[in-house]
Formats: C-alpha cells, structure tokens, sequence
C-alpha cells in the first residue's frame, strides 16, 4: 500500500508524485524522492525495484520479511533492516506481541521505506524532515537518519517498561507467597527481553559501520548524526543486558526464598506436630489398661494430668518459640 | 554412486557427460563441469581426484566423513563441508536422528558435490540453475553459491521447529504435574539445538570469508551472494542462541516450579496432618482411665466431645484456609 | 545555575567573568575558560551551546540526561559523560539512591562541565588546579583530567563500601538462620554493584582512546594523565568483577546452606517424632481392651510398662545421636 | 634414554647414527637429522643441546615438563609442546590417569622429539614418513607435522569416549534411583573433558600460527598439512565444548529429577500417612471411654465401625488415586 | 628501608652504594644500579624520584600501593607491579591472608625495586644475578626479567596447593554427611583462587607486550626471557581457569549430594513412621470400646493381636527393604 511519494530537493518538498513519474524526477541532479510503503504487495516491491534498480537480494528479503535487523551495502546503495516492536509490560507471552519491520532502501536520490505488520508509522518523521529544511539539505542520508533515529527512539519506552517491570518484580521477591507469580512474570519479562535485544543487538553491531572513517557514501555527511543513533543503541543495550543478567539473579533469589520459606513452615508444622505428639503420647500412656496405676484412682488424677499435658506442651512451645521455629 | 556428470557453457547445458570425457570439456576455456555424487565410494573419489587434480588433504577428509562445516581455500579451489540435518521434531534423543554432510570441491571450471549418510539431494538445484541462464552463466561461483543456498535455507525449518517446540514447552511449564515431562523435553531440545548449532555456528565463520575484501577467486562475481547465505546463517544462528540460552532459564524455572509446588503439597498435607493429630490428641484424652473424669459420665459426654473435637478441626481447617495453606 | 565562569592564561587565574565577555577570552590566543554549571536550564545551555560553538547532539544529550558514560570526539572538540554516584552501603535498594552525572563540554580554549541531579561538585578540583599552575599551564586538557580523575576517585569508596558488604555477607553466610537476611543483602548489593559498573565498564573503554596513539588532540599534551585515569578505571573494574563472580557463587552457596540446613533440621524432627511414635505404639498396644492380657493384671505392670517405653525411646535417642541426627 | 637417530637425505634414510657423529650429518646441506629420546636425563638433554645449539629456555621447559601445550619460535627452530593423555572411559577420577607430554625441537635440518611419562610412541609415525619418501623429502617441517598429526589423532577417540559416555549417562538421567550414580559420573566426565581441552585448546590456537602469512620458515613448504593438524584439533575442541555444555545442563537436570523424584514420594508417603491418620482418628474416638456411647452397645457396633473406617480409607485412597499422588 | 644499593658494570659488581653516590655511578655509560626497597617511606620515594627523574604518577602509585598488576611504560623507563601473596592453604578466609605488592621502576641504567607489605624478599634473585654475569651483562632489562621470573615463580606452588585443596574436596564431595565442610570449603577455595587470578590475569595480557615487535627498549635485549615469563603466567592462568570452573561445578554437584541425602533420608524416615503408623492403628481399633468385640474375649486374642502387629509390620518392613528405601 503505498502511503507517500514525494520529490525534494534544496531541503523542501516539490510535489506529490504519482509512482510512473518518479524516474522524471530522479533525473534531475539536486532532487531526492521518498516513498512510503506499507506491507507492500510483491507487485508494488517490483515497481519500485525497477524505479530505483533495487538489488534483486534485498528486494527479496523485503518481499519475504523476517529478518534480522541489518544494513546491507550494495556499493551505491543502503538496504536497511530494523525490527518494529508492539508490546507494552502487559503482554504477558512473548506469542502475543507482534514483532514488525521495515526495510529501507537509500541511494543518492531516494529513500524507499516498507514497513510490515506493524500499526507503527513515520508520518512524523516526514513532518519533521520537512520543518527542518537545513537538515533536509542533506539529502537522502539524512531521511535514513530520521527513520533510524525514530525506530530507535521507540525501543527506549520499551526498555523502560522492562526495567519498571524488573522492579516491580524485584520488590514481591522477597514477599511471602509470590513465587509463584514471580517465577511466571520473571520468564514473560526473559522472553520479552530477548526480544528486543534480537532488535537491538545486531543493530549496535551494524550502525558501528555508518560513522567510521569506512562509512558509505550515503551517510557521509551525517556521521555524528549515526553515532548519536549508535549511542542510543549502545544505551539500550547496556540497560537489556543489565535487566537480563538481573532476572538470571532474581530467578535464583526467588528459588532460594522459596527453598527458605519451606524450610521455615516444615520448622514450624514439625514443631505443632511435635507438641501435639507429645500430648498424645502422655495420654496414650495413660490410656493404658493396667489394673495397678494408682494416679488413675486419685480424685485430682485427671486435672492433674491435664494440666502436666498442657505444661508440657506449653514447655515445648516455649522452647520451639525461643529457637525461632515458631 | 553418479548421481549427474553435466557440462555447461556460457549459462546453458552442453551434455551429459561420462566421466571419461570430463577432462575433454574441462579443456574448453568457456565451460565448467558440474559433478554429483553420492556416498561415494573410495574409487569414485580417487576418479574425481585425479580428473579435477584435487588436494590429497580434501579428498581424504571427504573419504572419512563426519568433518565439522568448513571452507578450505587451496589456492585455485575451494573445499566446503556442510552438515545435512535429517532430524524433525518428533526426534527424541540426539542419538536417533541422523547428521549427514556433503562436501564441495569448487575450481574455476567445475563443482563437484559429495552427499553422504542423507537422503536429501541437490536436483532441485540443479533444475534452478538451468532456469537461470544469466546467472548461472557467472559460473562455478554461482553453482556453489547455489548448493550452499539450499543447504542453509534447510536449516530454517528445522531452526523453526525447534522454536515452536520451546513455545509449547513454555506453555506446559507452569502447569501442575508436568515437570518430568517437560524437563525430559528440554533436555532433547537441548541435544538437537546442539547440533543445529555446530552445523551452523562454523559455516556461519567461514562464509565470512567469502565476500569481504579478500574472497577467493572463484567467489568474486558474486559477492552479494554469498553474503546473502551469510545473512541467513546469521539469522538462524541467532534464533539459535535464543533458544539455547532460554532452554536454561527453562529448566531453572521448571526446577523453581518443583521446588514450590512440592512446597505447596506439603503445606496442604501437613495442614490435615494437623487437623487429624488434633482430634486424635482430644479423643486420647477422653480414652484415659482416669476413675475421676466427671464429663465422661454427663449423659450428653459424648456428643459434646465429638462436637468439641469438630468444631476444633474446622477452627483449624478455616485458619489453615485464610492462610492459603489449604 | 552558573557556579563559577573563570579565565585562565598561563597556569594563572584571570579574572572571574560575566557569561557576556566569554567570547572576549575565547579570542586571546593563550587563554582558556573553564565554566561550571549545575543543573543548567535549557536557557543555559543555549548560551553556552552559541558561546562555545558546541555541537547539537552533545548539547541535546546533555539537556535530555540519563546518558551513559562515554567520550564523544567532535574533531575539535570532545564531549564527556560520567555518572555520578551517590550510594553508600546503606541504601537498601537500587530505587532509593541517586544517579547523577556529569557532562563536559571541552576544546582548544575551554571547559564546560554540567553536573545534574547530584549533590557532588568539583569546587575542589578548581582550587587543586588553581595551585599547581605548572600543570594548569597546559590547558583545558588538563582540567578535563582533573575533572575524570575526581569523579573516577569518587567511585574508589563506592567500591570499597561494595566488597566490605560483601565480605560482612561472607561471614554470615555459613551462620544458622540468616538465610534470608544473605540472600537479600545478596540481591540488593547485586543492584548496586549493576549501577557501579554501568558508571565504570563504558568509561573504561573509551577512556582508552585518550592516550593511544590516535588520542584527540586535545589530551595530546596529558597522555600519561589519561592513562592514569584508565588505570584507576581498570582497578575498579576489576574489583566489580570479582563481587559479582563472588556474589553469583555467594548466592548459590547460601542456597546450599538452606538446603543443608532444611536437611538437618529434618532429621533431627524425624528423630523425635519416631521417639515418641515408638511411645505412642507401646501405649496404644496396652490400652488394647483384650481381656486376657496377663502384665495388665501385674502388680508392677505399669512401672515396668513405663520402663520398657522409657528405655526404647532411650535407645533410639542413642541410636539417632550417634548417627549425627540429633 | 635415545630411542633413534637417524639421518635423512632425499626422502630416504641414509643411517642409524651414533650421537656423536649427528654433527657431520648436520654439516651435509640436503640431510637432516631425526632423533628420538624417551624420558630423557638431563645429560642427554645437554648433549642434544650442544649438538643442535638449542635455547636453553626451550631445554629448560623440555626438562621440568608439566608445560601447557605451545609452539614457541626461535627464529631458526621451533619448540613443540604437546600433551599426551593416556585415560580411557574407565578412569574414574582425574588423578589416576596419567598426562604424558611430547616435546619437539624442529630446525632446518634436524628433528628432536622427548617424550616424557607417556608410554605412548611415535615408531609408527617414522615408519609412515619412511614410506612417504615424496613427502619426506619436504624436510624436517614434514616430520613435525607427522608427529603433531599423530598426537592429535590420538586426542579424537579420546573425545569420542567421552562423548559416548556423556550419551550414555544421558540415557540414564530419567531413570528413577540413578541419581548419586550420575552425578559421580558427570564430575568424574567433567574433570576429564577439561584435561582433553587442556591439551586441546592452547594447541588449536598455537597452530593457526603454522600456516597463515606469517608462518615459521620450516613449515613453509607445508601450509596445507598444518592447516590440517588444525582443523582437526578445531573439530576435538568443538565436540569438547559440546560435551562440557551437556555436562553443565545434565547436572542442572539430574538435579531437578532428584526434586521432582522427591516430590513424587513425598506425596506418595503423605497420602498413606493421611489414611491412616484417618483410621487412628477413628479408632481413638470410639475408644474414648464416655459412658453414653450408644453405638458401642449395639450388637453390630464393631462391624459397623470397622467398615466405616475402611470405606472412608479407601474413599481417601481413591481421591488420592485420582489426584495420582499414588 | 633501604635494602641494597649497589652498582654494576659489565656484568659484575662493583660497589655497595650509598644513596647520594647514585647518580655519580649513573654518569657511567655501561654502568647500572640496582636499588632495592621495602616498605619504602613517602621520603625515600622521594630521593629515588629525585635520583632516577622518576615519573610523578609512577611515584604516586607505588606511595599508594594496593595498584592491580601492570606494566606501563612511560618512553625511557617501565613501571611494573606485581602482586606478592602471602596465602597457604590453610589460611581460610580472604580476608586474613596479606596481598603484597612489589612496583619495579626500570630505565636503560638503574633498576628500583619497592616491596610493600609482604615478608617475601628478592635477595635470591640478586645472587643468582651476580652468579651469571654473561646474563647480568645484559643489563637492567635482564635484572627486571629475573625480578619477575621470581615473582611468577612463587605464584607456581599457590596455584598447585589451590589444585590440591580441590582435589582433596572433590575426594568427600560424594561423602555423606560432609556437606557442610565441603561447600564452606569450597568457598573458601574460590576467593583464594579469585585473588591468585587477580595477581595473574592482568599480568598476563600486560607481560604480552613486552616480547613482540613493539617491546620496550630496556626489554629488547631479552624477548625470549619475558616470553618465558608470559608463558608460566599462562600456565598457571590455566590452571586457576580450570579450578574456578571445577569449584562452579563442585558446588552444583555438592548441592544435588545434598538433595539426593536428603531424599534418601526422607524415604528412610517415612518408612519406619509408616511401620508405626500401622501398629498404631491396630493398637487404636482393638482399643474401641464397643461391647461386642467377640476376638478381646478369646483366650489368645492378644498374643495373636500381636502377632498381627508384627507380621504387618514385617511385611512393610520387607516390602519397603526391597523398594530401596531401608
């Protein structure tokens, strides 16, 4: 579905381009087009392949989606591949939240961007191109820069959450009775965790190329610009690995509570057990059926012996409750 | 045993050949033999050797089989080994699923393939190439670029199997009574993902080499291609890792499952063990031959004593119900 | 908030400036100006942004915080993040202690540091540079220094505080009871030892790239002072590491004593209750109603009854205490 | 103690030769000299040193052994070290098994191996080269591949053991009551897979130095063979770390199994316990001795009292059947 | 405290110096002095800095101490620390075994060695030195060797002792009832080898330097000497690598141990309570009260009531023997 097409040049939008006219516009030296797609049909895929003489490759990888995130050069040409992600702290699987992309081709004159399965757009990163004209200048490199910047500035609400989640969890980890729950949001958050270090990761790695002294042409006069999107790739990631290494930590600590708090209520089930056994035992004894037990006979036999039950159940209870058990 | 012995020029087919006549066309300055083996036989190998002049060295590793994936540069050939995967995942243990392999021998003007200890075989690619004349015009490059293409991409399925295979185990995992089963589950998953791993993990090296700077000679007119089957070993080799690392965190979480539901159950049995050693303490009391015990001789001793010993229970029960032990 | 604003020339203090006549300094060949804010407005920071000619991105991330540590060459100049770390061993949480930071701005002829969210600040770094005029000779690069060396200095006690918590944690790890307790102080000193190195890793890596052969050239003159300056980083590092690592098996041990702990209790209550079951079973068989039991009828059936029950709890006592039960 | 020596010019054994006369052989420019010591004495080891002007760091390590395996190059020799492991499946812990050690002097024209607490020897491999005389005639670089090829071959069915052994246990780890027998056995495996990579792993990286650009003068003229050597040891240390990975999750396993084994029992010991608790209950009530027990007189009170506490144990057995705690 | 001070020239002695001759001996081409220091006052660092124009920051290091190991070369001259420890096995905390340090100031013409808080001393070092003068010859890179070899050398027989404790743990890792010692071992163990890998590892990477193409002047002289060095440092890492991994997994299988008694424990406890359990309940039944209890009037109903109870019991008793429970 195409969403927009439009030719710039010198910084400002010249018109609103029907596709078969893009190649008019190409044509002419100081003039950039960018288009928009949206879960392009193969058909629209072919269209722009031959508009823009796309490498058959990457059109490929664009037409079958599920990519890695990547940035390909094809010497004259950038293909980009960044993931979109749709979920907030409440998915509570990793299944239900979608994971979407979009692809961008960057030549000299044209950014072509598909975005698949996924509600996110960029027509904010058209308006704020356009209101930036001295920016725009740059050229098609700069619209790359835009569309990195926006897809990466929308991963860190996402690491935000996980970490807000991280310590939601961190503070019912040493509560009684939560393991349970603990253990099932701490394996949700792993899940959603790896994730968007899948959407991350290889991207830190491949945005490193952009703004060293080997950068491509296209990028060339943005390089700080690159680095700005690698440094707050660079800062995502520490915060995922942080997160990932404390749930590792926190799944320990929530096996050792639960390891704790059984110890400490089979403590404090043995000594009820003990105490009533104890009761049990005297009463056994004197349920017995001699003939010859003489305190049996005794007027104050049985208050007698329920109060030397009693003292020494409440004997043991003391000891239990000094020991800590109880 | 000959699977095919075809002689191609300029991206069409000349002739199927007997193997006497190799040597003729390996003459012609244009055209390239393509050779497929299987489960060849030491002589079949030795045949081979001597027509392509291949190394002592690659000949041999191909005649002992079981090599890990590998990209040999000899100079004017190249000699891959890839791992063939025959295991779906029905397969239980490592042991019962077969790893075949099939070893490449690639030079300027033709490609000989080896498959062994498989059942999947390369026609289909065979069958592609001569679709495409224009490309397979580019030579034996592209004829390996070919087998390795379809190679890798039958390591998707299986990687994705594997994946669906985590889900549904991450669905039982937190369900009662499935611990045994799950933890036998992971542990196969485990042995497979292994194995997927060392078919991909040192291909995926390898095939670094093979589009940078330095690529050999016969991979140079199609760099982008083999950085296209780089890409996809990339990718699959990450999903890898996903699930390696989050088949540990499985089984700690499914130990940590374990740990609280045994902690649950004892709870819950020693509660009634309480319940149950109340009213036997009571009933022992009141079996004591104490001659003086006035409430054993009350006309309504009995019932009272059975409702005391009731009401004490459920006392207990309700407590031990609030306290979400029962 | 502007804290100071002052001129040098020489290794010798100028004059105190208003914030208008910076660009009068900025014009003598040997001087350099070195301003402190703290918690600059975005106001504050537009002027210094015109005054200094900053770069966008760097003024950006320092009106946005929360960066992480990093030095930014901006081919003239360099743009430093340090965080600011204000826990001591008291602080319970990760959530209850401030993380500040600190953002340098500097060039050939200035200094600009901006602290945020902290209470630390630097005035003492300005009077040890103010003494050693020799050193301050040679420029905002120095300054810089001063300025790494007292925030890196700053993480020193931090560090210290970490590895003597843990070695309190250590001396109370094989203690009996204080599972919980560890395990807490475990997982909350592992917070705290996450922020730390967050502060230090990226900072010691980028701290590399300042005495190399390739460092900037505005630490051209100081390069022994930088490595310094990574030195002490290395140290730190180095330390956190190992208090992770320790923490890591400290946990795992603690998790053990538990489960010996359990073990042992569990033995000692199964000792006593298989004492008094013992009792139990002897008394419940004498108070079986069978008419002809003969000791009943004994004139010293029931000492003795009392005796034989007394001495088999006895053996058993004996038996469960020299297996190491109780 | 000398086991040969012997010279070579051609490819072809030219003597036996006494030590003395190695120096004239030396003086010859196509010959080369092959010797062999087993557990040598430091005299002989002074003697080679004098004859073939050795490094005395070199002759210092080949005395005291127990060094990691390395290749160290002098410029004009190289100094082999490599482990030689004479542990089968059976040894049980890691102290019986003996480590040999192999240590190789190679120069331009002369080969010197001492072996050392091994009874591991390399006859066969000077019989192999005597064959090869096309290959042996490559010169002493051709010698020390053939020992470093057959050492390292003597590594790959040390790791096959092992891996047949971790399969096997593998096949035990589900299997209830194996427990104790199965961690003995996974440490007792560990211990001996980290001696394999011990002699593995030092070596795999010392011989990529064989045969890349910067390869030593004596094994220049046998790259291919080198890189042979290792990609052998590539494969032993890729199946060793498969191994050592196994290891770590069947541990993790075998621990949960004896969890969930103990969860199974504990159920299955509670579930008796309840029934006849439930009984005892029963008992103890109708064994009280209130005065107006109307069912005690009745004629079928017994019976009556015997089935219900039959039927209501077998009502719980049932429920606990159905819940399969039993 | 001054140690020695003392001048060499081509290899031999030739004056105890008092410490203001020093830079008269300096002046001497081939001359140098080799001071050495302990526990050396902020004064005496003082005059040496004076004397051999030491680098402040070099000094401020070894005025401080507690530095982690490195080599830093500061053009002219190399700064080298090392760790000096001081622990046995037997000491079994961290915390009262001493790390001291020795700092190493090296130039073309003197060396300055300053031991700090360690009774380890290197008068052994120099009387070997004086006993080789065609090696002391090589002047004051040869010396600094000869510190280190000395230093690394003591590191040998640490490292061994720490193999030995894990050895000697690893014999009762599968012993009943041991543990508790073990794991306390265990931790003990892995903070001494944490400290030896702290003395080792970053000398490791730092002693790298010192041989290869880029070595400092003062070492050219010696490479093969400091790759001797790099290499024992490389051994012995090894070897702490392995216990460190060993110790991981010692604690993982000393818990499974723990688990596995414990469950045995259980199924031994439960087994007899279960026996009693049963004599219990046929005890509670004939105990009834009802009146028509034709068996309590039988002549040999109690002897036969008892042998029910028995044979119930042994027949539990044997069925529980041969389940593996008893």
């Amino acid at each position: 579905m195409l969403i927009n097409c439009v030719a710039y040049e010198n910084g400002t939008k010249l018109a609103d381009l029907p596709i078969e006219e893009i190649s008019d516009y190409l044509a002419r030296p100081e003039c950039f087009v960018w288009v928009a797609l949206a879960d392009a049909t193969p058909e629209e895929l072919d269209t722009m392949k031959e508009e823009f003489s796309l490498h058959e490759l990457a059109v490929e990888d664009a037409r079958h989606g599920h990519q890695r995130p990547k940035i390909e050069d094809y010497g004259d040409s950038l293909f980009v591949v960044m993931h979109l992600l749709d979920f907030g702290p409440n998915a509570s699987t990793a299944a239900d939240a979608g994971t979407g992309e979009v692809d961008i081709f960057v030549g000299r004159n044209y950014v072509l961007s598909v975005r698949n399965h996924s509600v996110q757009h960029f027509l904010a990163v058209r308006e704020r191109c356009e209101r930036e004209p001295e920016l725009l200048r740059l050229g098609s490199g700069f619209v790359l820069y835009a569309l990195m910047d926006a897809t990466v500035d929308r991963y860190i609400p996402i690491a935000d959450l996980l970490e807000t989640e991280l310590e939601e969890i961190e503070e019912l980890i040493f509560t009684q009775g939560a393991a349970r729950a603990n253990i099932q949001r701490l394996y949700s958050l792993k899940s959603r965790v790896m994730r968007l270090k899948h959407a991350v990761a290889p991207l830190l790695e491949e945005t490193g190329k952009l703004f060293g002294s080997r950068a491509p042409a296209v990028c060339a006069s943005g390089r700080e610009y690159f680095r700005d999107v690698h440094d707050h790739l660079a800062r995502i990631n520490t915060s995922i690995d942080n997160v990932r290494e404390m749930i590792g930590t926190a799944i320990q600590v929530n096996l050792s509570m639960v390891a704790i708090e059984e110890s400490e209520d089979n403590k404090k089930l043995a000594a009820w057990a003990g105490i009533f056994a104890v009761a049990t035992a005297f009463a056994g004894i004197w349920g017995m059926n001699f003939k010859a037990m003489p305190e049996l006979d005794w007027a104050y036999g049985y208050p007698v012996a329920l109060i030397v039950i009693a003292l020494s159940s409440l004997l043991l209870y003391l000891r239990f409750k000094r020991a800590g058990w109880l």
